[in-house]
């Protein structure tokens, strides 16, 4: 197979059917999501004996048994699938929305008609329900999507891409408008991510090694979700059993989360009144803690070193650093975090407002657990990703931010004087 | 000098200043751009003469008529830079926000605030006057700047960058905030359109050459202004005299600029009625024609080849052609148009609504000129450029397209269950 030709035709057909998509009413949409759901429901069997290929070709290839996990499409994984399909079908559309319709001076009225992007390219890694997600999401918001998953979940993804298939034909629309790359060949990204010409914007969801090296070599604009290095900061203004609940539910409610607290900041008034409180929660959890020197001065636990601070654990060990006051814990902030989402914990108005104001992350919280920082708990309904980018989208990315607007004006024969 | 060594210091200083510029307050960023404008007042005889070394070296160069007059600064151009500067400073501060705040089902207040996008890089041509444009939209909305100007500019930009050092310093600004690149070196440019850890976005400025190089050539993210082919379509159901002011406001008003029509397409059922008039007015403004076959069958002109089509004349010269309808009006501007700004002249409703949903272009406009098509029209207030792209900015760019949105969140004590 010539993967340059290849891809170049994967992106015209894609070109062309998304200018079908974007002109489709949301009634058919829907109407595809729903068949799409069906044609999974219907084909179970195949998806299963589809996705043993890829178990069995994984264990043989020693994968880590993580990564089996995520590969692992069964029963269950299914029925998710076609919830999910179902609810991306009940959400409204943004597509068509005209705001901030009004008059100029001249004469004219002005607004913005939000629009699909065109052509979006998701390039992600084993898990096969990323494909139903990354496709159900680009058929709402009426784009074209041109899916590449791992190599590990090859077979899984090519029964899935079938049961898409079939439920485009089903309502009518053309099956070009979701495809899924069918070459493990790695040469299949490096031409998605620089066809200009045919792509819009790259989505990566994967590790970080893979979005670095996208970013590193697209020229197409990428929405990119880097690592999650999340802090919780107790001011020393803080209701300490407000603080105590956050900053346990922020680490704890879930591990390998990228909205999970990596580093708690503590200032150094309050420390003496909940540090110890704090870790005897976490040991009963099973946390295993670091903290900094002047951490380390009130409670025994193991010292922290400078790469603690840059580390997304995505695992139960926790960083603890005493600081002075609030200035030095968004110091602290701008230099380790990776801009995905801070708190503040603290009853101080003032406090609040600069700690809002001045850290510059995708997220900011006062008072509440890192772990909201989510499409759903947000209202976008799903989420195709967590930008930790500023550029198009920041935070939870949903249906909005894989479309655009365009200015639309309408006169009564005006020209300009 | 080593040129990766000296752009790796400018985007270090740019990010290290991003962090004061983005916390500065409204009253103190106004005091700046004002500040500046009265050093350009004060220091019109330095800027005159670094001009005319640079207008001097141009001749001896052998640069076009053009080229030279956009380099030349005179009295009247700082003027305009003054008038700029202040114009800007009176625009309302988009930084700080905070829209769609409300509460979720958790308890939890989510909304987004309006933030500075950290490092802006502008890389631009011969016109001086660019430095200043682009220097106080990205103060005003609390970015950093590095701007690379043309080569045979280079005298007059380190003049300006005087001038704007000086206005920085007054009201106690760090004079890193904005940066003109000092060298001519091109790899300068090939440095900053990669330096991902230090630039936010590049926007670049000037012919569609320098664009495509800097598109293909960049990791960090670009917001690009491609060339202007727009077309005006008379629908059959235009109103005729709507449509003959439309038509000739949309070429005739400017010529070199990218909002101008470079395309008139005509159903062919009203042609007959108003094509000779059309043709009559273009001759007697020295509009030179190009008609399709069915053109000339009605009226004589030379004929329109294909490369006509797809052309930026950005003079006076006009191709023309009849379309069946309105469905052949918006194929020839799907493959023909580069996404800037269509207009349709119709009484007829349903037909308005349809061109205005098919049509992907950034500004789609019924029964107005395409020259609307403009920051200032919109009420932008001021503009970095137009954007033919669809990510983070469409259309023209004012002091929103240079900011981004973060998520604050705000609760009491509230975790997740």
């Amino acid at each position: 197979m010539n993967i340059k030709e290849y891809m170049a035709d994967v992106g015209a057909r894609a070109r062309a059917s998304a200018t079908v998509i974007a002109a489709t009413q949301s009634l058919q949409k829907n109407a595809a999501l729903l068949a799409i759901a069906s044609s999974l429901d219907e084909r179970r069997d195949e998806l299963v004996s589809a996705n043993k290929k890829d178990m069995a070709q994984g264990i043989s290839d020693g994968l880590a048994a993580a990564l089996l996990d995520r590969l692992c499409l069964d029963d269950q994984a299914i029925d998710q699938m076609i919830v999910g399909l179902s609810q991306v079908a009940k959400l409204p559309d943004p597509c068509g929305e005209i705001t901030d319709l009004s008059y100029r001076p001249s004469g004219i009225q002005v607004g913005k008609m939000r629009v699909p992007l065109g052509v979006v390219g998701i390039i992600y890694e084993s898990r096969p329900n990323v494909t139903i997600d990354a496709a159900s999401l680009c058929l709402k918001s009426g784009n074209a999507a041109i899916l590449r998953g791992g190599k590990e979940a090859l077979n899984s993804n090519k029964a899935i891409s079938a049961c898409i298939e079939t439920g485009l034909k089903k309502v009518g629309l053309p099956k070009d408008i979701i495809q899924v790359i069918s070459t493990a060949d790695r040469a299949a990204v490096g031409e998605l991510i620089t066809m200009n010409e045919f792509v819009d914007v790259i989505v990566p969801r994967g590790g970080k090694g893979l979005i670095e090296r996208i970013v590193n070599q697209a020229t197409v604009s990428v929405i990119k979700h880097l690592d999650g290095i999340c802090h919780v900061y107790i001011d020393d203004g803080a209701d300490l059993i407000k603080a105590f609940d956050i900053a346990i539910n922020s680490k704890t409610h879930r591990y390998g989360v990228c909205n999970a607290m990596e580093t708690l900041l503590i200032a150094s008034s309050v420390a003496p009144k909940i540090l110890s409180r704090l870790v005897e929660a976490y040991i009963e959890k099973g946390v295993e803690l670091r903290g900094c020197e002047r951490t380390l001065a009130l409670v025994d636990m193991i010292a922290a070193t400078d790469e603690d601070w840059g580390t997304e654990y995505l695992a139960p060990i926790l960083s603890i650093r005493i600081v002075d006051d609030m200035n030095s814990a968004i110091d602290h902030i701008a230099r380790f975090s990776s801009g995905h989402t801070e708190a503040i914990v603290t009853q101080d108005i003032s406090r609040a407002r600069q700690f809002m104001s001045r850290v510059d992350s995708s997220s900011v919280i006062v008072n509440a657990s890192t772990r909201f920082a989510d499409g759903f708990e947000y209202g976008l309904g799903a989420e195709i990703g967590i930008s930790t980018d500023k550029i198009h989208a920041r935070g939870p990315v949903g249906l909005e931010g894989l479309t655009s607007q365009k200015w639309v004006v309408f006169g009564d024969g005006h020209i300009r004087e």
